[in-house]
């Protein structure tokens, strides 16, 4: 299969990206033939006001995507808009597009009711999934790995390439959606993970700021003293249990001694932390060389957008033929 | 000055297009910088399902250009599709939009409320003047030559030219609308020109076909016999002389024959028709010159093209780097 996936710039990587960027690696060893880009277009949708970190944290995701076990040799990373192919579909589709349509997806309405501190007026946020769309469909991608709530996003993907096709013959394939299991992390004070919390644990943490994160973190409020029984499914440490502690022993361990007030919550975040720690370590690692050759990473990022360029540029051929628009 | 206009792709150039290419001759010809391309992007938003005369078109539409006085050496003539560069202004700057204000632009809702023979209800449709603003703005150009309907684009235009500079920097100039007081040629019925009423003059229409438009134009409907009096006022014949005669006496000996019923409606129209040909007659040479050497608009186009993405390069450098979102 054609994968396509990205992850958006408005921040360093986190434990939530990990999480992902742990099914990409897994397309890839399937042999899939994939493209993850960092989306700094789509963060200028909502963060139009504050670009200044976007360069840092591209560069950043681009690192994390290669420490988390992405190879640049086999997938192909790049960032969206080194691409400009992408700006040229994404009009294209505008057209393809009712407003309403638009409007009435429920991502659109759900964050304008939600999200306050951000001005989400702007016809950029509106048209969102129809870049999201040229971004899929620029590589042909049949295969599209999204959490549950951009699902309805790729229905709108396949609306457009369908839409496309009927009027110009078939160029687009209709991409699937990949949903994965994987449980969503909250943040480390049980809300959700947000900037303006504080409440996420970043990757490149050491050994050492990673417990200054995990020590604090919010429990089950039922184990006010060490005496008291608790329940996992309350707690966000549990979440993040069932994401880095892969031993059933462990996982076992936690949920009896919780449930039995047979363990503190400090030992259960301890061995939290150790897991952690081990999951981390290579990553680290990896990102500690990048450090010391920070020439590889800008290479990396050239080659990326060369092999996306080709590819886009293929498509858009193909693409300004069928529509008797090339020049 | 710099000046920027265009013409959308949407059926090959008629009289209306003439009048309005005399402006930007005159725009030439003062000295400005100007730049002038075929818009078939923008003729995208409303005819999707119709491409298939846009190719042709844009070169007929070219060719007019130059054969109506615009010198290709002097002026800079080019294909919007073929700069890729106004897609991507287009989404950055469709973030600076609120979709309210779209929805409130006065060519939006009339359009949409008259237009009912095509579907409006894209986002590209909404969005229309936002690539407006990214046409004008790539170039720098500081004046826009527009039918006063448009002053409202060029209102947005400036809008988001200010929204830019206050967030990332000055970049852009706050382009002025150029009115013209040019008559606005109704259809040969009377009715506004359009391509369904088949209402219209063509440019490359030779001696005896402009006659056979001409004679059976509609006049003043109280003129039922010859020997009834008339209005001009009432006549599209009139507005066509009014754009297309230049002598005085002639003007005048429309009005006092046409008001006396001094003279017939046939040769009021004979006037205008010899008027017309005097004014096309090197038009048509030009046009000819083009169709025995059919590689020099080819050329021309692709000249054109080259100048215009270098300054279209030039300005999205600047933009990026303002943005702090270059690769
Ligand atoms: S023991 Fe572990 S799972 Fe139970 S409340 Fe404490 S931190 Fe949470
Ligand atoms: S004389 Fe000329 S202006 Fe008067 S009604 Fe006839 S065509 Fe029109």
């Amino acid at each position: 299969m054609r994968i396509l996936s990205g992850m958006r710039s408005t921040g360093k990587p986190h434990l939530g990206h990990l999480i992902t960027l742990d099914k990409w690696v897994e397309l890839q060893e399937q042999g899939n033939q994939c493209y993850y880009f960092v989306a700094d277009w789509h963060a200028l949708t909502s963060h139009i006001d504050s670009t200044e970190g976007f360069r840092e944290w591209t560069i950043e995701i681009i690192k994390t995507y290669i420490a988390a076990g992405l190879d640049p040799e086999r997938s192909v990373l790049f960032i969206q808009s080194a691409i400009k192919e992408h700006a040229e579909l994404f009009l294209i589709f505008s057209m393809l597009v009712p407003v309403p349509r638009l409007e009435r997806m429920p991502t659109y309405k759900e964050q304008r009711e939600q999200i306050t501190d951000r001005d989400l007026s702007s016809a950029g946020f509106l048209l969102y999934p129809v870049l999201q769309a040229a971004d899929v469909l620029i590589y042909l991608a049949d295969g599209v790995p999204v959490g549950e709530d951009q699902v309805y996003h790729i229905e709108l993907t396949r609306e457009i390439a369908r839409k496309f096709n009927n009027l110009f013959g078939e160029v687009f394939p209709e991409p699937k959606p990949i949903l994965s299991k994987v449980t969503k992390l909250p943040g480390t004070d049980g809300r959700k993970m947000s900037k303006s919390y504080n409440n996420f644990i970043l990757i490149d943490n050491d050994d050492k700021s990673l417990w200054k994160k995990i020590a604090p973190m919010m429990t089950d409020p039922a184990r006010k003293r060490r005496t008291d029984p608790g329940d996992p499914k309350k707690c966000p440490v549990w979440l993040y249990h069932k994401a880095f502690t892969h031993s059933e022993d462990e996982l076992n361990w936690v949920m009896e001694g919780c449930k039995t007030a047979g363990i503190g919550c400090l030992d259960c975040k301890r061995v939290l932390h150790k897991n952690l720690v081990n999951r981390l370590q290579p990553v680290w690692e990896k990102l500690r060389e990048f450090d010391e050759h920070p020439n590889i990473i800008m290479d990396i990022i050239e080659e990326g957008n060369r092999k996306a360029r080709e590819s886009a540029r293929e498509t858009m051929e193909k693409v300004r033929d069928a529509m008797k628009v090339s020049w």
